[in-house]
């Protein structure tokens, strides 16, 4: 049997493999944030023709079951089959990702008056030449030169000595020796260059998002970023988000699929950069990883699986410093990769990084810290005590459980007005063409304009009779953003749509409540308020106040860090200090575990509402609300 | 074209493939001490059918030609080939050795008063399963119950933290943690166990010699010797000295055939043992290894080439403690082994293994080591100093460059007597059967007896006219020792054979003069002789006196220690103290370059005659032959 697209390709059937597994088995990936386990209802296919079963049609209305549409996850092809994919069911990993301009990084690394001290550091060595009355062995002779110059107790791999001989010899006794050496991790040699080859020195810095991947080439004699390359993170083949990757690894080879995947995205990355820069691979010697724990374990080809098991224990927070050959990084193989320190199963190096590339843990006044991305994980604290926590918000923020939801890209609704008066709605879509979803900060207007103009009440339901904009769909009550006539297509956001994203807001601000509540502090206690990931850069902090996903404060008070866990990357790729001061981080943050809480589950209860429901706690909605009503 | 064997096998030949290299390829190994070069004549194949290009008759005799007999190396078919395997032609290995027994090795180690410390050690530890309140890493948790016992810094593998969480939880929480602390190396974590598996702990202790690999298992609690294996070193297939050897491991792909030949050997031995006495991989924790510096350069797939190069300059002496999985041995991945250091390009870690058996570096009295195996190295010293050389006396006492030459294997006449009167020999032969060839033993009898008879004089050579037995043969005067009329056969020494085996004893002895002329003694100082080696055990010490290999001593003064670089290597592998006494014998060991010592060459001189010219060194002989004439 076979399974033949319209854009083309034919695709030979296994016996009772459904339409999904058998597109994934030729590189064909769609959009699947369960994984493909029918619960998301994103993976929608048009049969053409030919006969199947369907076990289920999940979320579909019944508008996409009359145009033939079902999910790829739970049909069977029965004979062979013509499918259509949607352009919004196909998963497009592996494409560029608009990154916000890179600034000027050197100079702020500068300004934390840190030492220039990469992971690995260099020596330059001549020694004499062996002759039949000093007949040492080479590697004898290598130490005795190192020692001349106080170096002992250096460790020396296998894979060190086996290449030793023929640098020594090819580079006429002269050599730099490449080594590591601080008070993180013993002495170790980690190879020899001649003067000639190998003499330039790269680092990589790489930020392991659950959705993004982002890596920069980093020069590391004078500190600058020389590229940068992004790309999504393929594991979203199996998931958009964590706890579906970390069942995905769990199962019979997941784990080195889960691994590889994202091993080869930063490798397409730095190989084509390396391409670009005319680089050898021996000269990038050594790389920084940020990333949450379940990344970070994957990244390392480590089973997350426990993370997700009460009491929710990773198999480890502080990373050894393994090598480069050991992650499959196509960097020299000896190259060591620190891996930015975790705090727990759910806050990870990406918060460590970002807590760094903040410096809250420097000053004096108390901050809070927050990353709304996949999931969610906030820190508050001083240069005296932090506090963090994971506030398990979810990814609804970048589509995932919202029935028109999809990620910030080309043909995602990004902001919406909606008229007061007429209740029409204005869009602004990203990039031209015909909207096909919403996005994050789309979903946040859309709410807050609902709730501003009287369409949705403070539960988030629908006050029926607003306006004709709000029908009835499958999942109840919707309002219509868009109708797309041709394609006999919708954009709507339902009442359990709203329901998820408020569930999403109240987990995130009673987060921030509750820690508060912990240190015995109130909003007002809070001077700085960092908001990171790519995410936050989009925010419209007004929008997300009144939402009630912010706290109400002053509006100067909020600063966008931007991808704050690669900038953390960055400056641990240049510093021993920074990344000493990384460890310190980690070590000084106290984890608080919410879902055991009570004050958080009072906290999140009081927090579904829109803003919430102690206006107290947000005067100028209040103010705003009094206005408009 | 086909070629095939007498015995059966037929195999398919490329296109001007020699017949040494079609066998081969098919795993049917030839003696060859050159290792198909054409220059050692002992690869011998007989013709019944065909046509073939013959290159080179080599060293064939004109009866050996007209039986049909070519040298395989030098012989190309040009058509299909019927071929016969002469006996005496094919290299047996993955044979079983005799072994000298094992004497009370445990009450030898205890002699030491050395304390029982095998290279790893293994703590208990039971650790507070997680818990919400108590949620650190596994990693973290593990280094927080070592922190409790005092174990700070520890290494960890990536290999090792893989495999961690699975046995923590199997084993609920109560592991046994392996790891080596000492003051060669800084703390590593080995590997983890469950109190329940792999809690039994074996080590091997492997002595790599050019002709033969014998493995000791050991019990590493009590220190004794469990089983004992051996087999001839596979790499002779490749040549039977240590230079054909490293020309080899230069030639493409060489290098890593000859680490697989020696590796497969031991591992071979390993397996079988670990089935008998039912042993598992992981419970084989450490390993020694002790061999020659080629031999432990191929062993650990280091490129030896250099050690032939002016000036003779190996890769290492003292290697770092790798593990059995890099050196892709069949015991625990993360087992250390330990390698006896190694002291110069021909003076390896089976001579330092050999003197720390001897005890002679604890002794006040000034002693001499010899290992007369396939090279012939030997130091002379005491507690105090140690001087070493390699006498580059050659394979030929084990059967390499002699005519009918062969090793001390059934077949092999391994003593002989000539009457004085009649000058007709009597033979031994070891095993039943006729015999094929002379070993070494059989080598220093005879011609130390056609000397004591007058057959040759103190030069060497024959006196004409002394007996029949004289013949002329291809390479001039001969001994006919036996003739084999049904196979056409004599077994001879040569003027040629006995001119090389001459230079052997003489490097050898030349080798003792010089060193003791270095430090201004003589013979007189030296109060004990240890004679290492397998061959060692066989040698007749009146004989080798006779001969002028060993110095003219009084006999009780000569002790043959067996195969003390396994001995050695098993007390390395018993105590931490002794691989201290092992690094301390090496450095204290000063190694003498013979090839660049004018007195050397003086020595040697003087030594190519019977047994001596100063026969003043050799005053037994002196009067035993002032009684013979």
């Amino acid at each position: 049997m076979e399974l033949r697209l319209t854009s083309g390709e034919i695709i030979e059937l296994n016996k009772g493999e459904n339409i999904f597994s058998a597109l994934k088995r030729e590189g064909i990936y769609l959009v699947a944030s369960c994984g493909g386990k029918g619960t998301c209802g994103k993976c929608k296919v048009k049969v053409i023709s030919g006969d199947c079963d369907v076990i289920s049609f999940g979320k579909l209305t019944a508008e996409e079951r009359e145009s033939n549409l079902v999910l790829a996850c739970r049909t069977v092809p029965k004979s062979d089959l013509l499918v259509e994919i949607p352009k919004e069911s196909r998963l497009v990993v592996g494409d560029k990702i608009a990154i916000a301009k890179t600034k000027d990084l050197v100079g702020y690394f500068k300004s934390y008056n840190a030492a220039l001290s990469p992971i690995v550091k260099r020596v330059y060595l001549e020694l004499p030449p062996p002759s039949i009355n000093d007949n040492i062995g080479d590697l004898e002779r290598l130490k005795r030169a190192l020692e001349e110059k106080g170096f002992n107790n250096i460790r020396f791999s296998h894979d060190f000595v086996s290449k030793m001989v023929e640098v020594l010899r090819f580079s006429n006794w002269k050599v730099e020796l490449t080594y590591v050496e601080s008070d993180l991790v013993p002495y170790e040699a980690i190879f020899l260059t001649s003067t000639e080859f190998c003499s330039r020195r790269y680092g990589i810095a790489v930020d392991i998002g659950t959705t993004t991947v982002v890596v920069y080439l980093v020069n590391l004699i004078k500190g600058e970023i020389i590229d940068v390359g992004s790309t999504y993170n393929s594991q979203m083949r199996h998931g958009d988000d964590v706890i579906t990757r970390i069942v995905h690894a769990t199962e019979g080879g997941g784990l080195e699929e889960l691994r590889e995947a994202v091993v080869d995205d930063i490798n397409t990355i730095v190989n084509s950069m390396k391409e670009r820069h005319k680089i050898e691979t021996c000269e990038i010697d050594s790389a920084t990883v940020a990333g949450n724990t379940t990344m970070s374990h994957l990244f390392w080809g480590l089973n997350p699986g426990t993370i997700r098991e009460d009491p929710y224990i990773p198999t480890l927070n502080r990373f050894p410093l393994w090598k480069g050959g050991t992650a499959k990084l196509s960097i020299n193989r000896q190259a060591p990769v620190y891996t930015v320190p975790c705090v727990a199963s759910y806050v990870g190096g990406d918060i460590v990084a970002g807590v760094l590339a903040s410096k809250m843990h420097r000053n004096s006044e108390v901050a809070l810290f927050m990353d709304i991305g996949t999931n969610g994980e906030i820190a508050l604290g001083n240069n005296e005590w932090i506090m963090t926590a994971a506030c398990s918000a979810g990814p609804c923020f970048e589509g995932s459980g919202v029935r028109c939801g999809m990620r910030a890209t080309p043909g995602a609704i990004e902001a919406v007005r909606i008229d007061p008066v007429t209740f029409e709605p204005e869009i602004r879509v990203i990039g031209e063409g015909h909207p096909m979803g919403i996005c994050g900060s789309g979903m946040i207007d859309a709410i807050s304009e609902m709730f501003l103009t009287g369409v949705i009440n403070q539960k988030g339901k629908f006050v029926s009779g607003t306006t004709d904009r709000i029908r009835h769909g499958e999942d109840g009550p919707e309002f219509v953003f868009y109708v797309d006539e041709k394609l006999h297509r919708s954009i709507v956001l339902t009442e359990v749509d709203i329901e998820n994203l408020l569930r999403a807001k109240a987990a995130v601000y009673a987060g921030i409540t509750t820690l508060l509540g912990e240190v015995g502090f109130t909003i007002d206690s809070i001077e700085k308020v960092y908001i990171a990931g790519g995410f936050g850069n989009y925010i419209n902090v007004e929008r997300a106040i009144m939402l009630g996903m912010l706290p109400d404060m002053p509006r100067e008070k909020f600063a966008f860090i931007g991808n704050s866990s690669l900038t953390g990357a960055y400056l641990c790729l240049l510093s021993e200090d920074l990344r000493k001061e990384a460890e310190e981080i980690a070590s000084k943050m106290t984890y608080m575990e919410l879902s055991v809480s009570r004050n958080f589950m009072d906290e999140y209860m009081s927090a579904l509402f829109l803003p919430h429901t102690d206006m107290g706690q947000f005067p100028t909605v209040a103010a705003l609300m009094g206005g408009a009503r």
